[in-house]
């Protein structure tokens, strides 16, 4: 809307904030920058960004990078963006393994740990991991809890509007939990949950192989298969949190997918169960035939469920990720093949490059959207107010 | 971006631009204002308004409604736009019919023309078709083509940023047919065209039965079966033009789908093909053994289909459309039931409202969104040069 009438008192202190996000935002990300670099970045003049940058200062969004004095005459102070003013955590719950990442306000992961669970745990000794996982985290970083400003966990399956898989997930048990409810009472922040292959897919597209695209399938291969899409450069959630769940459907054939490679013949009984498909992809690299066959057999599975999303959407990159995306040599030309024969138009196929990360680091940055969209809505009080 | 700076001269144009803009959109598809009610729509100064609308009366874009009398005193003048300073024609090539709508800029069909074509007739006789459907709207209507701002055609299979059906289409010799080539030879106005199922579905939103959902899968039943996309509300077109073409997928079984019904047992040898599936329908209704049998294992085949896309993208609202949506009171039920087994989350199924008049009223819609976002990135010069 644009006004043509003079501006009252509410306005006034609303242009403050809104000139005040301008400026936060052309900080960050950015190395230290003077007054006169803000203002020419963000079209303000050079005395209101000063008033503004004094501000945030003083709020304590905004560090002073003092000159180091080695120019001659007297230089310009420079101001950063104080990305240690809050802090997020990134939780994944995964069927193995709980992995929980810390990072500043910009996404820089200060501390990780990770702690091994049994794939039959019980819900309550596996959210018992979590806290361990956490308590660990935060100690290893020197951080209270209250420091944190938001908390994303991952877990499998589609995750609804309350924070809960009630439609379907592989983990035992896991159906009646509310990982936001558990960690309310350590958290007075936001905790927020979300489907794991859906974290894999958001970060790809912000650290890892798909940065440069806005409509991308991320496939999660693994011991499970399963989808999340990124349309439009935004995560797609679905109108009931189910978007991505292709892999339900039979025909689609996800379902049996990895059974031919957990199937293979050859393979010999002292191998656990978790490492049967890294032996299948170890003996189909020597030329293994019963290796090569189960393989052969898995990639036209998975083609089928690609080639559904592919059809569907469009996109113009598929990420190959999950724990079978380590093989992804052995997987992309023989996926891209099988999509040549049931798409009409193949998109690129990359293999994911973040590995076991991907789901607690695209949990960071569902944290930190979720801090910049409260910021950019309800303005921004100074970080102490937010992180008591 | 908020300045705080003086607006120079080219700023005060821009913003007396982008104060008409305000005006227009709060005109648009509303009865007559007064400017003080539109002062109090867009927020402007009520002196501000008047100018602003002065110069859309006079450049042509704001038509003047003259009080009637009727109250006492000296009632304030009322504008309304002027829907009819520009028109957008939306032709539908059918595999059976060529139909062509004529509106005006609220959208308003002044005039169409329904011209039969056989599903055999080549690319030449087609386009012959439609110039001659065209020719008749107009000439109905009693318009000149440079009259028309925008024209859309709607053709089968995936259309790509050339506007030509390279990938897939079911029409005889069309691959290699450019409708907007052929008719630019007499519109100088823009020529879009794109896929009938992608505009079928952008014709529910407008005006038929999903006008409340942001999220909807259309689904063309008939005798083929494709489907179109809207996702937050926005035509999903995909990143080669290819979205919601899942039905080239053997494994989703809607190639197969429409043979159930044209192969029914029982058909009487001199029912026209295009009419069987009809015959099914009509017996199913009075309870035919081999009609239920055909319709059952239809609504099975497209069941497979539906239930990837909503398993894909978890949308509000399936909507039921195309040739066989006539008869959505036998298929919606089953549909659902076969859906609710498939599926993690059913969502609302709806039978299509628009019939067969959809894919040319999603024609009309896109031309629009067209002539609008001319309007709203280059400005509004007066209609006059937009016409010529």
């Amino acid at each position: 809307m644009v006004t043509d009438g003079a501006a009252s008192g509410a306005d006034v202190s609303k242009l403050r904030e809104l000139n005040s996000l301008s400026v936060v935002k052309a900080m960050r990300g950015q190395p230290p920058a003077t007054v006169t670099e803000l203002a020419a970045r963000t079209g303000l003049s050079r005395p209101g960004t000063d008033v503004v940058v004094r501000g945030l200062v003083s709020d304590g969004w905004v560090k002073v990078v003092e000159p180091d004095g080695s120019s001659v005459g007297r230089p310009a102070r420079r101001y950063r963006f104080n990305a240690g003013a809050g802090h997020v955590l990134g939780v994944d719950v995964g069927g193995h393994k709980i992995l929980v990442l810390l990072a500043d306000l910009e996404g820089k992961v200060l501390h990780s740990h990770r702690l091994p669970v049994e794939p039959e745990a019980d819900p309550v000794a596996r959210l018992g991991a979590v806290d361990t996982a956490i308590t660990q985290c935060l100690a290893g970083a020197g951080m209270r809890p209250d420091q944190v400003w938001a908390v994303t966990v991952g877990v499998t399956g589609p995750v609804d509007a309350t924070g809960r898989t009630t439609l379907f997930t592989p983990l035992p048990g896991w159906s009646s939990v509310s990982p936001a409810e558990h960690l309310s009472a350590r958290f007075s922040c936001p905790v927020l949950v979300e489907n794991d292959c859906k974290l894999g897919a958001v970060a790809e597209r912000w650290q890892g192989t798909a940065q440069d695209a806005d409509d991308i399938v991320y496939v999660l291969a693994g011991m499970r298969t399963g989808a999340g899409l990124i349309l439009d450069g935004t995560l797609r959630r679905g109108y009931g949190g189910a978007a991505g769940e292709i892999g339900a459907l039979k025909a689609v054939r996800w379902l049996a997918a990895p059974s031919h490679l957990e199937n293979c013949p050859g393979i010999p009984s002292d191998v656990h169960p978790n490492d049967r498909a890294a032996w299948v992809f170890e003996h189909a690299r020597t030329g293994d035939r019963d290796a090569r066959t189960a393989l052969r057999k898995y990639v036209k599975d998975l083609a089928v469920g690609a080639a559904a999303l592919v059809l569907a959407l469009d996109p113009q990159v598929v990420v190959l990720g999950g724990g079978y995306s380590r093989s992804a040599d052995l997987i992309i030309d023989p996926l891209a093949r099988e999509l040549g024969r049931l798409c009409l138009r193949v998109p690129e196929i990359r293999a994911s490059t973040l590995g076991a990360d991907s789901v607690a680091l695209g949990a960071l940055r569902v944290a930190l959207d979720h801090i910049d969209a409260q910021l950019f809505t309800d303005g921004m009080p100074a970080p102490l107010v937010l992180s008591s």
